[in-house]
C-alpha cells in the first residue's frame, strides 16, 4: 500500500490494529484453555469481551471516516502471537506455561497500548476529534489488562512456577 | 527448544531479548538516516548507545548464570521491525514518515519495556537478585525513550506531518 500523507498512515494503522484485534480474538480461547490458574483463565476469558468491544470501536471509527472496516496483515502481531504459540507447544510445565502466557499476553497488550496511543495522537492532530475518546478508551483498557496480569503474576503465578 | 521450568523460560527470554537488541542495533542507523526532523535523528542516534549498553547488561547477566551470551530468533521483534521497514519503503512523504518511524520505534520500545519488566520479575522470583537492577535499568531506559518520542511527536512531528 503506497501512502503519501499522515491521513493515509492513520488509515493504514487502523487497518493494522483491526487485523491485530481479530488475531487476538482467535488466540484468546486457546490461551484460556491452556491456563492452569483459575484467575488467569478468567483474565483471558474477560479479555475476549474487551477485544470484541475494541473491534466495535474501530468499526465506528472506520464508519466515521466513510471507510469499510478492513484489516491489513500486521506482521508485528503475527510475530508476537507466534512466540506465544511456540511457548504453548514447547513449555511442558503447566505453572511455568502460565507465567509464559502472562508474559506473551503482556507483549500483546503493550503493542495495542502503543498503537492506540499513537492513533489517538494522530486523530487529534488530523482533527478526527470524535475518534479520540474511542481510541483512548481502548488504550486505557489495555493498560488496565496489563496491570491486572502483573498483579496476577507477582501475587501467585510466578512463585507457583518457580516452586514447580 | 524444550523447556520444563521457569528457569528455562527465563534463559529462553534472555536469549530472545538479546537477539531483539541486536536486530534493533542494526535497524537504528537506517532509521536515523531516513529521519527528516533533526530531533528525531538525534533520538535514534542516542538510542544506539543505549542499545549497546542494554546488550552489555544482558552479557553480564548471561555471565552471572554461567551461560554463553547467545541470541535466539525472536519472531516478535522481527514482525515489529518488518512493519517499520515496510513504512520506510511505502511512505513517500518525509514528514509522515517521521511520524510513522516514531510509532514504529515506540512499538519496539514497548516490546522491550514489557520483556525487561517480566524478566526482572522472574529474576526476583528465581532468586537471581543481582540481575534485577540491570534488567530494571534497561526497562527504565525504554520507558524514558518512549516518553521522549511521544514528546517529540506531539510537540512538532505530527503537526508537521498533518500540514504536509
Amino acid at each position: 500500500m503506497k501512502m503519501t500523507s499522515l491521513q493515509d498512515l492513520y488509515l493504514h494503522t487502523l487497518k493494522d490494529i483491526y487485523y491485530a484485534e481479530q488475531q487476538i480474538l482467535k488466540a484468546l480461547p486457546g490461551m484460556a484453555e491452556k491456563a492452569s490458574d483459575a484467575g488467569l483463565r478468567q483474565a483471558f476469558t474477560d479479555h475476549v469481551a474487551e477485544t470484541q468491544g475494541q473491534i466495535e470501536r474501530l468499526e465506528q471509527i472506520f464508519s466515521m471516516l466513510g471507510e469499510r472496516a478492513k484489516g491489513e496483515t500486521c506482521p508485528a502481531i503475527e510475530g508476537i502471537l507466534k512466540e506465544s504459540k511456540e511457548l504453548m507447544s514447547d513449555l511442558k510445565d503447566p505453572d511455568a506455561l502460565d507465567a509464559g502466557m502472562i508474559a506473551a499476553a503482556q507483549a500483546v497488550e503493550h503493542y495495542e497500548f502503543t498503537r492506540y496511543g499513537t492513533l489517538a495522537s494522530w486523530a487529534r492532530t488530523l482533527g478526527h476529534t470524535e475518534a479520540v475518546p474511542l481510541l483512548e478508551a481502548s488504550r486505557d483498557e489495555e493498560i488496565g489488562a496489563d496491570v491486572k496480569l502483573t498483579k496476577l503474576a507477582e501475587a501467585w503465578v510466578n512463585r507457583q512456577a518457580a516452586a514447580a
